[in-house]
């Protein structure tokens, strides 16, 4: 079965596009942004609390899900969706990026990346055809093909190799996706992989029964395929070398994939040096195909990577500083553990109306927080989703008025200030 | 204003009651159990999950809340409910188990209880009248009185002389409560303390506008009142001892309480001595009152004493086991963690309806848990307490149809059992 997954725009403003991304768990408008859910959860939250914020769609990890509890495991228990509690889209990234950051001893080859896992201490093999067999079990709607990681600094030589072995294992994870793809059986065949899978549930509908597929590249070699409509990105590499960009761009359009992703940004490198890229890389894209920004960022980066034509997004900030006492409002960041809040009768956000918001004060949730409770981090968590999430439904609404560059003069003006509170 | 405290009786089997508990806050049907919010939170959940869960009424921890965020300061912020964005009826105890348990360098005198603070050493002297005062301004709806926890094991001198002084304290306890009752003004002339305490939020409605008032035995000091409504329970001490117990009773019922509770018990002594005291004491307690045993316990210790005339329990167990890995289910306890659940489909419990049972696997909980995902707590917090009020449910239906004993038994049998993964 061919994937599912189309992308329309529906309006433009300058470079920046409101459009919709049909994957086989739904559409997506976009621009969008994903909360992200490491380890198959996203931090201190629920499903159900991902859906009151709004959220279309969620990034999974796949390193972590690989190596504990093991994609074959998903697989048996019919796939993310199913494990999560969570039925709508999922973007899973290829792994490689965790590998290089958290792997120790990793030594990278032609093959792959070689590394000894942070959990156990065992040696995996991470290879571009692995990678696509992983995601293929996982079953989110759209996976990513494994590309190189550089570290930084790097000379232009070492971006340029690193450019062009990430488009031959872009190659390679594209022939081994085709290849799975190409030896599924027909829909009447396919058989589950496990009868126990359509037990109790919201996921028991048999939609997404697994499937076993003899990967035609190797044929000893048996693919757990647990979401049929599956997508494939590319990744655009290159580092901030114009000319790499483009080249990347030429060798993993020549591919062929169902959209394309930035990669190595959002890695340290100054916030006009990451838009200028942006710039510079987001034309050179089909428009008629959804592009994603991996890793990015604040609320002003993202406007100002939307301005420049970008549609998806992922970061781990809102979850992350929400857990850290961080919180994002309308009129800029708050630490809510600060003394001028002990007293403070106020929503974290007169302007948000998400539960946290509703029910609770400012000297409530500092109280909660500074007494290191639990539910202090579910709070925030719920409220910073919901402002990011908040604020691309303001995004997109700007698009369709042609009203993005106040918005974004707007967020400019309350996110370029020092914190409210320091 | 007087207490609006009150209680009816509708059914009984045996020894076991129905009834139905008023409060300032609403109705509360007995036998019911307390979710435990220590520090002004049920640990990893949400006032909309304790809804969902089926809780009636909450208790809090006087001790937690004075040392930190403060009683004033939830007093000015409008009491307890509006703080924890909750508007069903709150218990709070009077402090004093903690005083003794966490405080350091503890010196009981017949004055009260002087301790240096576990958060910062600094020292408190936590007296009856000043557990009474720091719960007006807190403003559950049922307050507890300071008694004494004597150590164990103890004399039978050593508890006398300990259940005497607890009915000394009881008496300063209610005589300051009367008082601040007696000095409170008309609800006409109720003046609010905070003005800005009015502003958003669910609990603004001004029911509970706090008040200044003069308490008549100290013309001193200014009680702050957040419940005009809030009622009083002594407590029934007496060790072990049956005829301290009925000496406890006498004292306290001379005094005169809104209730009372059975304390002092769930020490550590076994399950058994437990089940006798509370079926010697709760005969003595009047019919037309509520009775409330403090601490306990297991589903199992909870059915057995509502066979004795019981109708208000607490425990942290379903919060605290669920935090640790263990979880109640209709078929016994089951510890998340272990290997077997590692493929298992299953529900938790499949005779459960919560959102964790309807959403999510074993063996999806299970990698939370192993992974040390915020959200395992979450989700086992949830299913844990839905399991002890939906006990609570089954209890109050078999007294209705008489049929508590099979239930006991029913319990019994699950219960006494070995875990079922041991």
């Amino acid at each position: 079965m061919a994937p599912v997954f189309s992308f329309r725009v529906l309006q433009t403003d300058g470079e920046a596009r409101h459009g919709e991304m049909t994957t086989a768990h739904g559409v997506v408008p976009t621009p969008a942004f994903m909360p992200v859910g490491t380890r198959g959860a996203v931090k201190g939250v629920t499903s159900r609390d991902l859906l009151d914020a709004g959220a279309d769609i969620i990034l999974a990890n796949t390193y972590h899900l690989w190596l504990r509890p093991g994609d074959q495991l998903i697989a048996r228990l019919g796939g993310l969706h199913r494990f999560m509690g969570w039925d709508r889209p999922i973007l899973t990234d290829s792994g490689g990026f965790q590998a290089f950051s958290l792997g120790a001893r990793r030594v990278i080859t032609e093959d792959g990346i070689r590394f000894r896992s942070h959990l156990d201490g065992s040696e995996h093999l991470l290879t571009p055809e692995g990678a696509t067999d992983i995601q293929a079990g996982l079953g989110p709607d759209i996976a990513m093909v494994l590309d190189e990681c550089l570290a930084q600094p790097a000379t232009a030589d070492a971006v340029r190799a690193s450019t062009e072995r990430s488009a031959r294992w872009a190659r390679r994870c594209r022939d081994r996706f085709q290849a799975i793809a190409d030896a599924a059986p027909s829909e009447k065949g396919a058989r589950p992989l496990f009868a126990e899978i359509k037990g109790p549930g919201p996921f028991s509908g048999g939609r997404q029964a697994p499937l076993i597929h003899a990967a035609a590249t190797d044929p000893g070699t048996l693919v757990t395929v647990t979401n049929p409509g599956q997508a494939q990105f590319g990744i655009i590499q290159g580092g901030t070398v114009p000319d790499l960009r483009a080249m990347s761009v030429d060798r993993t359009l020549a591919i062929g994939f169902e959209a394309y992703a930035i990669g190595g940004l959002s890695v340290g490198e100054p916030p006009d040096t990451m838009y200028s890229v942006v710039e510079h890389t987001a034309p050179l894209l089909p428009a008629g195909r959804p592009r994603y920004l991996m890793g990015v960022g604040t609320p002003l980066d993202i406007v100002e990577a939307v301005s420049r034509g970008i549609d998806l997004f992922d970061c781990v900030m809102p979850t992350r500083n929400a857990r850290n006492g961080q919180v994002f409002t309308s009129e800029g960041r708050l630490t809510i553990k600060n003394a001028q809040y002990a007293d403070d009768a106020r929503p974290l956000d007169p302007a948000c109306t998400c539960y946290t918001c509703r029910t609770y004060s400012r000297a409530y949730l500092r109280h909660l927080f500074v007494a290191g409770e639990i539910t202090a981090s579910v709070l925030n968590t719920v409220h910073n989703l919901r402002f990011y999430l908040d604020t691309m439904a303001r995004v997109r609404q700007a698009i369709v008025f042609g009203t993005l560059e106040t918005l974004r003069r707007s967020l400019r003006a309350t996110f370029s200030r020092p914190l409210s509170d320091s």
